[in-house]
Order: C-alpha cells, then structure tokens, then sequence
C-alpha cells in the first residue's frame, strides 16, 4: 500500500463527490462541469499509477456487471480492465447470447420469445453487482432508449452507459482526456471540430452527441461540419446548450468541411445516419470527399475517432497512419476514465 | 482481515464438515438435514458480511470452472461474483460455443460433429479447477441427465450441478434460504404451496423438484397443487420421502390450488411440461386459470418464482410487481448459499 | 507470502531472463534451449506451489487480454486460470462473437462487413493489457498466418500465439514438460514417436510440428511416421533443424509406423491434412489401419495427444483409458508453463 497515492486517490474522489453524488452515468452530462474536471483528476492519477492501483486494489470486494446487447472490444475490455485493477470483480454478460431473451414492454403477456422481463433482470443483477454497465444500441430508428432506460428504471445499482442511442458517456470523458492532453492541460476556447464522414450503415448518433457534451464541457469553440440532411439530433442539442454559459463554449453548425477544419486543435470524424434513414445509403453516397485525408488535415493538429474506424471510407490510410493520429492513445483513455467512474461510486 | 468474521466463518464451515464430507451436489439431498442447516448458517454469515468477506478473500488461489450448456442470468452471475467475492478465480466456459462440440455417449467412433468426449474434458477440467459447475438442461424427454452424470463420473474435482433435468440444487439453497427468512428463522411445519402454472414450453421439473426437496429438508407443510396429467415424477418425489421422517415434513398433493394456497406463508409458482409431453401445449392451454393472480395470493404472505418468469402468462403483473412478490430477494440468495458451498468445499 | 518461495521463484525468473529477453512467443523457438530449460524450471516451481504461488499472486495489477478466433477448451481455462493464479486479470474476448469482424488486409476501402482493422485493435488491446494471446486457426490452406503475424506487427505488448496454422508453442512446452516426467527429468537421446493418424478433417501441423520443435529442443531421438502424402512442413522442418546441433537431436522419417513406435518413450499420435489437401478424405481413409491401437502402444511406455482427441478414430477407447494413456497430465502441464511465459515476462 502506497499511503501517498491513497491519499492522493481519496482526496480527488472526494473533489468528485463534492460536485456529483449521483450514481447514474447516462448521457455524460450528470457530473456537471465542476464534477466532470474532478473525474478527470481522478482519471489522471489512475493512468500514472495503473499499475501501482492494481496492486492497492482499492475497491476489493466490489463487483460489476456488464450486459453487452451489442458488439464491443474497446468497451468491454476497458471496462473489465479498470474493474480488474481497482481490485472487483468483472462479469461479463452477453445479451441474448448465454442469457435469456429479454422483455422491456410493459403489460405484455410473456407467451412469446421473450423469457426474462427487465423488471426482474435489472434488480436481480443490481443485487449480486455493486455497479451495472449496460450496452444498447438502437433496436430500430436513432432515438430508441428503451433497453438503457428500463434499466435506469428497474437497477437498484449504479448504472453506466456503456453506448445507448444518443450517448456514449464513456467515450465522452476519454475525448476530454484526450483533447485536454493535445491542449496541454484543457482546451478551453480551442477550435476542435467534429466531422460528419461517411459509413455504409445508418449509425446512431451516440458519439458525436457526446463529443458535443464533451467539447461543451470542456469550453471548446466547437465546429460542427456535415452534409445537409445529417444534422445532429436538435432535442439533444438544445438538452447540452445550457452548459455553454458556465464553460465558455462556442458551437458552430457548417457545411463547409474546410472551414471547420482550418486550425483545429483536433478533427474529430464520425459517419452517422442520414436524418431520412431510408435514403442514407444515397446520401452518403453523395457525400465520398467528406472522407478525413491529408487536405483536410492540412492544418489541424490531431485526428481523433472513437473506433472502430472504416479505413479508406471514414478517413485515409494515410492520415490513421500518420503522426497525426491520436486514436490510439484516445482508445486507451477509455481504462482511466472508467475507473474514475468506478472509484468515484464505491471508493 | 477480521478475526472475528475469520473465526466465524471456519467455525460454521467445520460444522457442515461435520455433516457433509462429500465434494459432490448434484440434487441437493447430499449434505443432509443438518448439513443443509449448517450449510445456511454459512450462506448468512456471508449475506451479512458480503463485502468484508471480499476483502478478506479467503480462496485466494482456488479456481471455479463454470461450464454452460444452457443460458443462464442468475446463476451464471451469482455464481461467478460469490467466487469472486471469495477470492477464487472463475472461467466461464459456454458449451458449444467456443469450446468443442461434446462427446457424452460410450464407445463411440468419433468421426462425426463432435470433437471432443466428456470423458477427456472432465479430468482436464479437473486439473486446472478446483471446483466444476455444469449446467445442462435435459437434451431429450425429461429425465435426460446424461451430462451431469457424465461430469460426475469423469471428474476428478468437486462438482456443482447448475441445474440438470432433475434438480437444481443451489435453486433449492436459496428457496430455503427465502423461506427460512419468511418463516422468521425457519418454516417447520409452515404451509408451503408449490403451484404448477401455465408456461407455453415443456420445461423440465428441475425446479419444482428442487422446491419439494427443499421444502422436505425444511420440515414444511408442503401442498403441491397441480392440474391432471402434470404430476411430479414419482421416482423423484419416492427419493426424497425419506428426509420427510427426519423433518416432520408433510406433502400433500392436490387439484384444488384454491385450498392449497389458502393460508400459505409461500405460494411459489413454476410451469413444468405434462406427463405427455407431446400434449403439452394443448393440456397447458385447458389450465390457463392456474395463472398465480390476486385471488390465489388472497390468503398467502409471500410470492416466490425462481426466475425467469412469464409474466401474465406464470404469474400477473400485479401479484408481481405487488407488495407478496418476494422474487427478488429470493433471487439475490443465490448467491450467499453458492459461496456457502465453496466455503465448505474450500476454506 | 512464502520468502522462500518467492526468491526460488525471481531466481528461476532471472534465468530465463538470462537466455530470452524476447517477449514473442510464435513459434516456440524464441527461447532456445537454454531458455526454454530454464522456463520448464518455473513451471515446475509453478506446478509444486500452484495454491500457493495463487496466494502469492506475483502479477497482481497486470492484465492478459486473449483473444480467441476460434474454439478453445484447454487453452482458455489454463490460460485463464494461469493468469488468474498469478494474480493478473484475464479477459477473454471472442472474436467475431460481441466483437467486431476484423480487417487484415492492408489498404482496403472498408466498406464490406469488416468493422475493425487489426492496426487499431492490436494497439489498442495493447494499451489495456500487458500480454495478448490470440488463437487464430488458418482461414484457409494450411499455412495461413494472416492473423497472429499482423498482431505480432502490431501489437506493441507481449503476444502468445495460442496456436496458429504452424506453430502452437504453449502445447509445446506442455509436451516438453510432459515428456521430461516420462524420462525422469528429461528425454535427451530418448526415443520419441510422433505418428500421424487419421481426422476426418484436413487439419493444420500447428501441433505435430510444435511437437517436433520440442522434441529437437528436448535433444529427443524423433521419429515421425506418416504415410505417404502426409509430410511435414518442409520449411518448417528446415528452421528448427539447427536447433539439433546444439542438443544432439535427431529426426528420422518414416513410413513404418510399427518400427517408428517401437520401444518408444512417447507415441505422441495427430491428424493432421494430407499434403493435397482437396484429396484428404479419400487419403486419410486408405490410412485406417493408423489409428492407435493397442498393437502399436505393445513396446512403447506412454501415449500422448494434444487433445481434444476423437475416440476411435485417432486412438482407441482401449488404449486411451488404459494404463498408458498420459493425455491428462500432459493437458494439466498447459497451466504451468503459460504461468511460467507470464511470470517471465512480467514478475
């Protein structure tokens, strides 16, 4: 035991809990401005001292359970990671696969598929599991929650998003991790831009919401570039628009790529569906020259993408391979972050 | 490390020693009626001191091998988390699924889908783990527990059985675990209905016959409602009437539910195939009024289910979501009694 | 913690370090003769003390991240096991099932049904974990290494190759464990049987070849038999040649099974494909009279094989579950000599 980092350790979770008491990470935005800079102390010192962490196993004894309804490498092995060096416990859940079908409508009666109701599920593993972690991508459209809301509901445990329909809060807090590393030590008032790329499928918008929630968190001048008929959820913008005041945050919506990327401190790229989902395959077809290469990195600092990322159709080979590219570091920001989030509940 | 709970704990585990000297729980009669008694004395102490018990991490260096060829929420969790919580390492293995398709028939020429006999993966299980758990539904009919008996014939390590055709014996743990809750430290000679209810699939009797055992182990009042042509399997109920001299327990069987959940500290629910399996759906479909609903539990204190359940289709949403369902803490005993049995084996 | 135990440990450690300061293990020849001598020594020290090197934990605050793309049963419980024993955390992950299709071709437009590039994920597993192990079976033909050579470029952390088309080191070690308890601590100048036998599948040489690799690094007398069309991997063979020089190996090729098993220490029985892998069937089924029976174990001391074996096709029920048979601890050597390649690397 290094009494000097549990000190350490004990005094940023508590600067943490001073501004968040919650225990529900949903869209990225419970923490507030004060308790999301305090997480990101916590994450700090948990990236410069994983190992030393590992060994202290500070939260022994604790246990998480994450249900995975979706595909994940990242994620899921992140999140097992940063449980398993606090010192808890991981289980790993897959959905559908090795459980039961599960059932989120109200009222119904059972007599089909379905075998397993949330409303027994979420409170059982919310009393084997001091924390669950929850992954749900849309069931059918953009905006469908259903899966990550019922738990919210029915979890007497703390809960994590892990990627809903609009959020991604984990890969929120890592992008502000990241771009407070490119801005050395924040990146307030810095010109970061978020970038619509195109993608054969039509993906949700959890990620680049929760780069806006994290550049608006984190006081960035904030560029929005995509095609017309990709703009960002408006409900959800208006929701983060508040933050703006207390941080200094500027967003700027555009079609002009060029102009949004000019002088960045970070292109963010993202495909994500068409606001006609029908016709996304068309419209993204339309839109080739938005894929990232060396012109539109001309003069930015740094690339950034949550992964996976689609080579060749989000951004160039030569730009993912080049000094440029941050995208590793970035994915290995998710650990840090996460334990934050662990350490902040049951330190 | 606390040597109060230290001591506590290896004292409570010595006296189910003292009563159980085997390494095998494949229908739960194995450790007897004080085995059992013993048995969850040790699962309370571990209820109460869950966390402390995690950090005291008293099977370091043990290993548990779950091997599952069914799905599972429950047990799959609440078993890897009290190994976890012991301080044993678990491997969740899911048959099938990225490990070999499985031989269990002797003598076979093996030069078809399957790649690997039971009677290598038992022993080498066996030396990695130090305890097995398996869980393998009935592959044909009702009766078939080829896989379990497979494991315990081959294995070299202790083994769990996580629920076979004929017995899911940590179920029955936690049943009386709940009932002993329910009864205020036990439920000798209390009313205890198990109701057969309407379920759209032939499911085994695992559980129901898991119920009675517990029930007889407990001493209870046990009334076993169900419709003609659902009867518990004879051969089963024969077994366990022995314990029932020991216990003072009583077993009644009857048609009229009405009369045996009048009164009763517990109504626990379960669906289970009719004798004539083929007939299954339309016999299940003449009995649908066995639905457990507010006039079943009029004149009964508690609602237990093992989970999953069907809703409106086993039980209502109101009875349910009412203040008699005990389902949840039902469900949550899992895990204490499976750490009870590690304990015992291990500690 | 055992002072004693651990200084015998760091000692054996240091050795190994003496001889291989290389953190790949691919093939099963990185760590010479000297080196693998020496990691063999650690797995012994392993194998006396498993519970209580367990209580030890030596890796606390390491991770292993293994990466399985195809099935596995020994390999993941004693790879997890071993990690989980050491007191590192262990994440399996599958590939293709709750991860994403992975990409290995170099410059592809990734518009298909690949999500993910090797380049972001090796890197990025790299950054949570200390140690990869990735199982990759050839996607086609026999000598596809696609996958383990592009996470051995780039992964930047520790990689173990949990068995490719050409090589399965792990199994390797086990073998030499194994066969050096058969001579009574070592099997210099003795003689070791490798036979093929027939598999309904065309299977890869990952095996027999590790086989021959320890047997060469052993200073074994080898002798190979298969029938015609069936030879080993002539590069392969070429490679691990210079090895006999310094251990006074020798192989001997043959067709006569009979005299190649004759008054050998180990008849170690594979299928594997016949060199026209399109006529394997039909050539595997001219070769029956291959299967290991009790006339060829007559004048040899031990039977081993990988395992999984299938029954009757490649060795009889009779000799399997006779006297002779050795598969069960040499499957149980996979747990210390992984642990030994951790401890290696990371203690």
């Amino acid at each position: 035991m290094n009494p000097t980092l549990d000190t350490r350790l004990h005094d940023a979770v508590s600067r943490v809990r001073q501004h968040w008491r919650g225990t529900r990470l949903m869209d990225g935005l419970e923490p507030g401005v004060e308790g999301t800079r305090a997480l990101l102390d916590v994450a700090r010192i948990y990236r410069a001292n994983r190992l030393e962490i590992g060994r202290m196993r500070p939260l022994l004894g604790r246990a998480v359970a994450g249900l995975f309804f979706d595909p994940s490498l990242r994620t899921h092995t992140s999140m097992e990671v940063a449980t398993g060096r606090c010192g808890a416990h991981f289980v790993y859940l897959q959905g559908g696969e090795g459980t039961w079908k599960m059932e989120f409508d109200e009222g119904v009666v059972m007599n089909g598929q379905t075998a397993e109701h949330v409303k027994e599920a979420a409170p059982v593993l919310s009393s084997y599991a001091d924390v669950l972690a929850v992954r749900a991508f849309p069931r059918s459209g953009n905006r469908d929650e259903t899966v990550i809301r019922a738990f919210a509901r029915y979890a007497g445990a703390p809960l994590i998003n892990l990627e809903s329909a609009l959020a991604h809060p984990c890969q929120g807090l890592a992008d502000m991790l990241t771009l407070d590393d490119l801005g050395g030590g924040g990146f307030k008032g810095r010109k970061v831009c978020l970038t619509w790329a195109p993608h054969p499928k039509p993906l949700p918008q959890a990620v680049p919401l929760s780069v806006v929630r994290a550049a608006i968190l984190g006081g960035a001048d904030l560029h929005v570039a995509c095609p017309e008929g990709f703009d960002l959820d408006a409900e959800e913008m208006e929701r983060v628009a508040g933050f703006a005041a207390d941080t200094g945050a500027r967003v700027t919506h555009t079609r002009d790529q060029a102009a949004a990327t000019d002088g960045a401190l970070a292109v963010y790229a993202k495909g994500w569906a068409a606001n006609d989902r029908d016709h996304h395959s068309e419209l993204a077809a339309q839109n080739q020259d938005w894929t990232v290469g060396e012109r539109q990195m001309a003069n930015a600092t740094a690339f950034l993408h949550c992964l996976p990322v689609r080579r060749n159709v989000i951004v160039t080979d030569s730009v993912l391979d080049g000094p440029k590219s941050r995208v590793i570091p970035q994915a290995a920001n998710r650990e840090p972050v996460q334990a934050a989030v662990l350490l902040s509940w049951m330190l």
